[in-house]
C-alpha cells in the first residue's frame, strides 16, 4: 500500500505521525512509504533518517496523494483537498467534532479517529490519548518548574535550608499520575485530588497524599464509579464539598496542576478566581485542561499569564513540546492500529467484527459513522 | 544603623538583597530597615510582607540614602549618585572589575564585594558564589528539560519504552554538582568531566559517571590540584586529550551542561563548533558560563539560539530565574556577613584582623583596596 506521511501544519504542532522506526516496520510489511520533506524536523527527525529507513522523501501533494495517509491532527480544508477520494486516513480526528467528521465524510475518506478506541486491554498499545497524556503530565511539571521562582526539592545548604515545593495535582488520570511521578522525582511534596476514589491507591503508591472528600449519598457514590475509565460529572453537592477541601490545599500550594477533562465537554472548573486570589504570590498553575477551556476560568488557552500574582500556564499542546518522544509513542500507536486494517498481502481491509476498528471508524463511503 | 534595601534595576535582575526573614533579624538587632517599595515583587515578596517584618516601605532615594545599603548587583552611575558619601555598601560588586571598584571608591563608599570572601569553612554561610551557583545548577537542568524535546526519565508505556536522556555535565563545581543531582532526580543517565580529579568521588556519589583523562606529566598533575577550590588553567596537552574524551561523550549526549568558570578570566572553551556539529539534532546545551563568554563559542550570552540543529541556552542570570529562593539564600549570606561588621550597639565597625572582611573590602576612604 502507498502510505503518506505529511508534515503537520496546525499552529504549534511539532509532532509527526511516523518515525524512522515505524517507517522501517511498514516497509518490511511490504508497503511503500512517502514522507514529506521536513515532516519530522520539528520532532528532531531528519529527512536523512527517514530515507535511511527506506522512505521516499516527497513534496506535500505526493505525501497527501497516497492510498493511506497518517496524520497527527485532523486535516484542514486545504489538506482535505489534497486527498484522493476513497483514501484512508488515520489520526487524532476529534470524534466529538460533528462538523469536522462531516467534512471527512464529504471528502469520501475512510477515516479512523484513534482517540475513539475503546479503553480495553487489547487497545492499550494504540491508545493515543494515554500515550500523549502521559507526556503532557511530564511536561506540565517541567513548565511548572520553569515558571516557579523556587526549587522543587528541599535543599540543605550552608546558608540554610530551602523548603520543598508543595504541588497539588487535580485530576488523576494518566496525565495526573505522570505529573505526580515527575514532581515526586524532583522532590516536591504532593497532594492529589480526583472524583474517582479508585485512584487513591495509585496516588499513594507514587508517594503523594490523596485529598479525600467523603460521599454522602448513593447518587454521589454511583457517579464516582464512572464509565470507561473516565469520571462522570459529579452531583453539585459533592463538587461543592470537594471545592472546599481542594481550596484549602490550593491556598497553601506552590504549584497546582489541573488535569480534569471530560471527553466532548468543556473542562470542569476546579480552581475558581477566588481560589487563585487566595494563593501565595509567585505560585504557578499549569492547566492541562486548557485545550477544553481550562479547569480555571482565569486560564487563557495558548497563553501564560499572571493574575493576582499567580502565573497561569494555558499551554494547549503539551505533547508537542516533547515532540520527539510524543511522535515516537504516537507513531507506535498508529503502527499498532494499522495491524487491524492492513492485510498480509499489503492491502487494506475493514474487518467486520473488530470493536476497536468499529469504534475508530468515523467516516466511510460518504457517511459519518460515529454517534458521539 | 539605618539600613536600606533598594529594588535592583539591572536588566533581568529579579533578586533582592534582604527578605522579611533577614529584615526581622536585623531589626531585632536594633537596626532600622528601609525597603524600597516593590523591591521584592519580582522575587515573590510583597511590600506587606516586609512591613509585617517591621521595615519602613520607602521610595528609591530613601532606600539608597542610608548608612548601610544592601544590594545584589553593583550600583550603576545613577544609583551611585544616590548614596551618601561614607555610606557602607554590601553586594556582589564584581571584584575583578577594576573600573567598577574605582567608581565605588570615588563615591567614597565603604564597599564589600561578597564574592571575594575566602573559600574557608568560616566563610561558608556567607558564600554568595556557592549559594547562587547551587541554584544555577538546578535551574540549568530545568532549562535543559524545558527545551529538550524528549523526556529525562526512562518511561515504560503500553506503546513501548522511552529511553532516559543522556546528560553530560562539564565542570563539577557547586553548579555542576547540583546539575548532576537534579538531572539524576529526573532520571537521566549522567556523565561528568572536570580538570580536578578530586571531584571524581563526589560525581560518583551522586550516581553519575566520571569521564577520566589520565595525566601524563608532573606539570599536568600539579595544575590539576588547583588553588582555593578553583581549577587553574590546565596545560594545552592535557586539555587536548580531555577534549577528545569529552567530544566522544558530547556527540552521544542529549543535554550538555557546561559550568567551567575561572574567576576574573574568560570562560574556557569546552565545546567547540565541531563538537556541536557532531551532536544529534534536537540536543540542548545549557552554558552556565555564558556570563563569562560561555564554554561554547556558539553560545550567545543572554539568548537561546539554535545552531547545527542544537539548542544553545546562554542565560546569563540563572539564579534570578529562581529569584525567590535565590534572594532567600543571598539575604542569609548578607546577614551572616554583616555580623562581622555590625557592633552589638547597632553601629558599624571595621574589624582589624578578620580575613573575610579584609578579603571583601574592595573600597574604603576613596581607595580601591583589593588587588584582584
Amino acid at each position: 500500500m502507498l502510505i503518506g506521511v505529511p508534515q503537520e501544519t496546525a499552529a504549534g504542532e511539532a509532532r509527526v505521525a511516523a518515525t524512522p522506526e515505524t517507517v522501517k516496520k511498514l516497509i518490511a510489511q511490504g508497503h511503500t512509504l512517502r514522507v514529506q520533506q521536513g515532516a519530522g524536523l520539528d520532532a528532531s527527525v531528519t529527512d536523512e533518517a527517514y530515507a535511511a529507513a527506506g522512505a521516499d522523501i516527497v513534496d506535500r501533494a505526493s505525501a497527501f496523494g497516497c492510498e493511506l495517509v497518517l496524520k497527527v491532527r485532523s486535516p484542514d480544508a486545504g489538506e482535505l483537498a489534497l486527498f484522493k477520494p476513497g483514501a484512508v486516513l488515520a489520526g487524532m480526528l476529534n470524534p466529538f467534532d460533528r462538523d469536522g467528521l462531516q467534512r471527512l465524510a464529504d471528502a469520501r475518506l475512510t477515516a479512523f479517529a484513534l482517540e475513539a478506541a475503546p479503553r480495553t486491554t487489547r487497545a492499550q498499545s494504540m491508545d493515543v490519548l494515554s500515550s500523549q497524556a502521559n507526556l503532557a503530565g511530564y511536561k506540565a511539571v517541567m513548565l511548572g518548574a520553569f515558571h516557579y521562582q523556587r526549587l522543587f526539592p528541599m535543599l540543605m545548604t550552608a546558608a540554610g535550608t530551602i523548603k520543598a515545593a508543595r504541588v497539588v495535582v487535580l485530576g488523576v488520570g494518566v496525565a495526573g499520575l505522570q505529573a505526580i511521578a515527575t514532581a515526586k522525582r524532583l522532590g516536591a511534596v504532593i497532594e492529589a485530588s480526583d472524583v474517582r476514589p479508585s485512584v487513591k491507591e495509585q496516588v499513594e503508591s507514587l508517594g503523594a497524599k490523596f485529598i479525600e472528600v467523603p460521599y454522602e449519598t448513593d447518587e454521589e457514590r454511583q457517579a464516582a464509579e464512572g464509565v470507561g475509565g473516565y469520571a462522570r460529572p459529579m452531583p453539585p453537592s459533592w463538587l461543592q464539598r470537594q471545592q472546599i477541601e481542594v481550596a484549602k490545599r490550593v491556598a497553601q500550594a506552590d504549584v497546582v496542576i489541573t488535569t480534569a477533562l471530560i471527553p466532548g465537554r468543556p473542562a470542569p472548573v476546579l480552581v475558581t478566581e477566588d481560589m487563585v486570589r487566595a494563593m501565595k504570590p509567585g505560585s504557578v498553575i499549569v492547566d492541562i485542561a486548557a485545550p477544553a477551556g481550562g479547569n480555571c476560568p482565569l486560564t487563557e488557552p495558548g497563553q501564560t499569564v499572571r493574575k493576582h500574582g499567580v502565573t497561569l500556564v494555558g499551554e494547549t499542546n503539551l505533547p508537542s513540546l516533547v515532540a520527539a518522544d510524543a511522535s515516537s509513542l504516537y507513531a507506535r500507536n498508529v503502527l499498532d492500529f494499522l495491524k487491524l486494517v492492513l492485510t498480509k498481502e499489503g492491502g487494506f481491509a475493514l474487518p467486520a467484527d473488530d470493536d476497536i476498528v468499529t469504534a475508530c471508524l468515523v467516516a466511510h463511503e460518504g457517511q459519518v459513522l460515529r454517534q458521539a
